[in-house]
């Protein structure tokens, strides 16, 4: 049984690894904070919890918070984080950031992104939690940086063209979707009820900062420089990002071939689903889960290789995958208290 | 570890009732039928289920069912399940019927709502599966009736004050809204999207078939018949019943002491939370979960007092109950499988 | 053409104002203000009404906007439109307020369930602007009081069932549903789309502020004093009231009889229609449009009446009775410029 | 006045040709058939049309139609609206079909993404009725074939940049996104409000019958064949369509020069927008609206461009376009009718 402290506790992450550590049968939640609800419960910003999380909101107070807790995850906004994760390790403890602050290995691409930076050196010791990617770097860690919730499904749905170089890399573009939830729980027009529903946009468009991200973990795993375009939209919905990849396809294979190929990559996959063929992704089917679904098909027209890869944002996209770093970094089985299956409808 | 058949899978409650027997330590899912889809895998039916229930759709076949499972869920049509309800039982096997067909205890109220029936001589013997009114019974029971979604929500809002005789029973009206997966995944005009969604409106006033089992549960705890005034409304949304009661009060007493009254009836229940004063059921806040939100007040001006139920339909209004009662039947602890958090948001 | 101003032009209704006005064949917009956005377009803030409304906002300025118009909708908070109106009067312009500070004839009972008022002594002069109701005072009135959503749909659903001595007044209650527009622009944690998205609740249970002002119109038609119990909850749409109402039926009538009466009542009234018999209001089917759907039935089980009312909370409930109003109080036809259909699906 | 015909007035399209010619100034609606719904009101069918529509459905009968009207908007299942349209072109009338059957010019392209052709020989006369690229050819036709939904969008987005030879033609990608109306009203589990609703997919990958429609009309202004990748998603809202669509850009121009394109092109349009810079379109902005509102960017790290597009999909998409091109036709004002800003929120 390990204590756990979530510091950021009041936005939807926050709730979201409140549910998931109250199902998980070795964590205990020995602590949450919230600096604005300073000694309020955590159910009172959350009747869901009501009954079942009892924890009232600490500030976010560092001797506090490790006085209470062995293991720490930061669900705090961008340069929030940085202000307190240094302390923590200092502290002796092992964190699971959600933030984007550590997520970039080059300062430089950092501040060009998002601002200064003020704990360069921890970058490099961070260890970026795409545990189907970086799994065995993940597990001796004493900071993970948790990856943002649309490199997550782009990574995952484009990893095996990579690796096995199947896609003309210049070709590659992103069109991404995401739900609400992924903006966060601050009061912004743009975020109203009215403003959303029966609404749908891009943003960010040729400039989201989670482009630099996809760039180096894609990087990674092609084993050289990669420069994509990523269109994020926003979606109608509370869950769910769906990603769909488009590439010249390079390779003289079938889709039957390339469904093999992506099969072979994902089978000790757990919480990767790669679909029955003419199944597509839909976010629909992973709400509420650890698992990203993929699909993918090849344009006989035009030689484009397409793949669409679905997770649910506030999961897999954050406190599940969070989760199941934790897991890793503490010898569990990796599922652990993850194994819930999506609801639907 | 029990073997469970879902007969009639391939409806909403069906592919609730695998979610939940998923998650439950002690069941496996030894059997699942579905009369148009012999042969297929309920997952392709439901690509939730991918990779994690990988049985295949039987006929509803008696002795099949019966030779696979020791515990059968008929989650069937109304009139449907009754046609092989007694060949379970005769067969020796236990059921919660998920149908409408065993729930009232007159044979003539139930063809005077619904149609002949043809298995009168069980409607004796079923078990009325509310166990937060009826738990002894359930627990010996060969035959429980799962409860309606909307009286489910009517009785847990309405117990306290009837069995304490604290209104003027006449005056009833309930003013309920339910989630559209209560209407079934039948492919009717009536539930496109297109019609549902931006769209909010009354129907079956005055004649809704669930009203006369909320009379006899009422009635049962007021310890006298009831007639009462129901009004159901389909709202925009997946899932969630949310009942809205009123009644002239005859009592003199605060809304403290009423609270208190609440409090104590329930607070042994795990699954109804009396939500602090001033917080509101919401159906967002029940999502998922096997919770019954109440909360009440006073109108000072009126005289009347207003209690309002929010439960998930497809949980606490069907498969989570369904759950629950079987737990009770095999000794099981009360909330096995069902202590997930709700997902919010 | 008469010149308009619209006083307040950054919320959902003054956006909605614009639509309608635009569509006016007599009007012509010639001022919008909003103290936040002085010398943007308006829109910048709506990108709905770009190449369409070129006005740029002013300032709340009262010389300003009477220069420019000469005729003036305010859709202003409560509390601030009683700041500028009787300037906007002083200076010879006819008015509707679409606040709610010119609504209640009582000082006092104004003052109870909002705060002070600081022109009370234009209380007494200003008509309250529901035509169907009071269409003779608003032609020749300086200053209407537009009248609130909810109130309006409760008004015409019970106006004849009062008028006529139907029902038992003490055994009245309206269960009410509002879209999420009625809560307005401002950027709040409870009106962010996950908060309302999926959800429903009840809010202001036995303490909304649009009680007295229903309670003085049914006591008008009654002819005697009227309290009742009304409790709003908030639907996951953008716009739509549907308001249910509950009432002891007292008279030896059918529902035939009962459907003649509110035909008489209201075959003259272009913008309320009774619905054929079992087609219930829906709120999708007035989207857009100023009518109010209305139809009814009696529970023969429990001698109560049931009368639901549908309409677009920010037509026929702001911005479409405002310029009903004032067609009216210009001489136009009623109709004028609202005779647009409902946008369905 | 003229009298027109709505064949085929049960789906969205027809409720929404009903909506749009009620309020057009010079058309009077003299005839509207649904095969299923003989004898019944429009209204019957769809209450938002109560006491405004009064026409009761005619069986698709030849003679009949033409004997009641002079124009004939056909709106029909494709297949189903080739079985009529030559008898109704033999009659003398002038129609615009809303189907696909003659939108293709090349027969053998119409039977390898459709089927077998029944009236070949109406293809070489047909008009494809998008009138800010065939405008000219339109007022003449006698038979006009209405575009798809997604090939309007796709058409006004990418025209400029290929009648200006600014991208190569080869790196066409199209991800588009449409609200559930596009799967019309047939009663299919697919778009059940539980299966659409929360969800988000692609559908139709590398195979929709819309590409060789998009292909025909890019190939027009680019004066050469032109493949594309095609991808269209669900999404959960009723009305709307987003294409947004890259392309290697291999001009040396800036973002403002390319702007500066996209001015020339579409000032004279009135209804197509190019919102400012930075304001991308969303559905949202143009619901109800026969608007298409563009925007596009260079994204400088990759050499695309992104190039969005927001149309309603019934309304410019369908309905409104229809109407757009009978004002053609007639030689009415081409926006008569089809003023009306979108309705926002």
């Amino acid at each position: 049984m390990i204590k756990v402290a979530i510091v950021g506790a009041s936005g939807y992450t926050g709730v979201e690894l409140a549910r998931l550590l109250h199902a998980h049968p070795e964590v205990e939640i020995a602590c949450v904070t919230s600096r604005q609800n300073v000694g309020e419960e955590l159910a009172a910003l959350f009747p869901s919890l009501h009954g079942a999380i009892t924890q009232v909101c600490d500030d976010v107070d560092v001797d506090l918070v490790c006085a209470k807790a062995d293991f720490i995850f930061t669900a705090l906004p961008h340069r929030t984080a940085m202000a307190v994760v240094p302390a923590f390790l200092h502290a002796g403890k092992r964190v699971v950031d959600l933030s984007a602050d550590y997520r970039l290995r080059e300062v430089s691409v950092y501040e060009q992104w998002y601002q200064a930076h003020t704990s360069p050196e921890l970058l490099a010791e961070a260890v970026y939690g795409l545990p189907e990617i970086y799994r065995d770097k993940i597990a001796p860690a004493r900071l993970v940086a948790n990856p943002g919730c649309y490199p997550t499904s782009v990574a995952l749905a484009l990893k095996p063209l990579l690796v096995e170089g199947l896609v003309d890399v210049s070709t590659l573009v992103v069109d991404a979707k995401s739900g609400t939830s992924g903006a966060g729980r601050a009061a912004k027009v743009a975020s109203l009820f009215c403003e959303v529903n029966e609404g749908f946009k891009p943003y960010g468009v040729a400039g989201h900062r989670h482009t630099p991200e996809i760039e180096q973990t894609l990087g990674d795993v092609a084993g050289a420089a990669i420069r994509l375009t990523f269109t994020p939209h926003l979606l109608p919905v509370n869950r769910g990002i769906l990603s769909t990849c488009y590439a010249q396809f390079t390779a003289a294979l079938s889709v039957a071939d390339l469904r093999a190929i992506y099969r072979n990559h994902y089978e000790q996959e757990f919480f990767v689903r790669l679909l029955p063929e003419g199944v597509w992704p839909n976010i629909a089917n992973v709400r509420g889960s650890n698992f990203c679904d993929l699909n993918l098909t090849l344009d006989p027209r035009t030689g484009k290789v397409i793949v669409a890869a679905a997770i649910d944002n506030l999961v897999k996209g954050a406190a599940g995958q969070a989760v199941q770093n934790m897991n890793l970094m503490h010898g569990f089985e990796e599922r652990l208290g993850l194994a819930q299956l999506p609801l639907f409808p």
